[in-house]
């Protein structure tokens, strides 16, 4: 899941996600309106009413479509070679997306929309869904380079499922406190102490 | 800060700011207006435009009296009794607060409050400042106890501050993932995974 989903949107319905991408980045999802959407969209207005019911629709299928993309991505290698890089390589690049200080404005606009929307699912059914399935992928994709890592005897957990979970919760907390606060100034102690967690109940000694 | 601050509320602005607590609560920031708090409020509504001049005023005073509160009890050892009490027992029943499964309905709607204001504070410079000092106040709180614990020898990390940036991180994304996923099958591996942590970087062994 990332910003690039939206580089090469292919068809009308991606280049309506694009659009709206771009305008829940611009606006927020407070101030999103299909007609400012109609906006950012190159072709005509009336085909986003053509295909999506509403608001609600376009941006959980815009959430959906970026998660989509990243298991896409996984699956077939794109993220990096998934079959060639080493487990500790990969653990460590996942990591440092949200963990790398001085974050590019695509990246902070991102990680601030995800907070805003996530923070629907707290009172709506729909959003609850897409963000349950979210933290699955992301936990399955980290259990995966662990078991990966442990296979390879490089990692020496007996609870990769676990390890994922703990993982993708303190990543939740980077990504809301990034996108909330002014200061990065606790960014580096999180990254230290998760290494210094890795370190001892992870990586083999 | 938790949601027993508006127990007793004394005098006419705590009275105010508990019905702007409870009308939070049920209704969510979104569908907040003050005619609803003024139905939660047992005295004349215009009292309300007297004291405080608009929605955000009274979420934002919410939010500093809770954080007030909690800073209060720390200070006069009101959670437990902060000058007898091992630093172990204090910062495990810190971290139970948001670890337990079953949380009651309080402390649930508490959670998803929390959230959905924070989420607010990507847009709105006045929230990014109070979740700034709250995120301090939690910080410093967690330094006390690990210090203490050092002091005590009964803790050995040679960063309290760093592993209470850590902490704090971690419970965020705690908080979130509990108030918009509704599986808690994660939270059990996360306390796990932190009980590992602490054992491993910062129990004395």
């Amino acid at each position: 899941m990332s910003p690039t989903a939206f580089e090469n949107p292919t068809g009308t319905r991606e280049e309506i996600l694009a659009a709206t991408y771009r305008t829940l980045c611009t606006h927020g999802y407070t101030d999103l309106t299909i007609q400012r959407i109609g906006e950012e969209f190159e072709k005509s207005p009336s085909l986003i009413y053509h295909h999506y019911e509403d608001k609600d629709d376009l941006v959980l299928s815009c959430l959906a479509f970026m998660l989509d993309q990243f298991e896409e991505r996984i699956t077939n290698g794109g993220i990096h070679d998934e079959h060639h890089t080493d487990p500790r390589t990969r653990l460590e690049s996942f990591l440092a997306w949200a963990l790398e200080p001085d974050a590019d404005t695509d990246q902070q606009q991102f990680m601030e929309l995800i907070v805003e929307l996530r923070a629907r699912a707290a009172h709506d059914e729909q959003y609850r869904k897409h963000f349950e399935r979210s933290d699955r992928v992301f936990e399955r994709y980290l259990t995966t380079i662990l078991e990966d890592g442990v296979e390879q005897e490089v990692f020496e957990t007996t609870a990769p499922e676990r390890v994922a979970a703990g993982l993708v919760t303190t990543l939740a907390g980077v990504m809301v406190r990034r996108s909330t606060v002014e200061s990065e100034s606790w960014l580096e102690a999180v990254d230290t102490e998760l290494n210094a967690y890795l370190e001892a109940c992870v990586y083999a000694q």
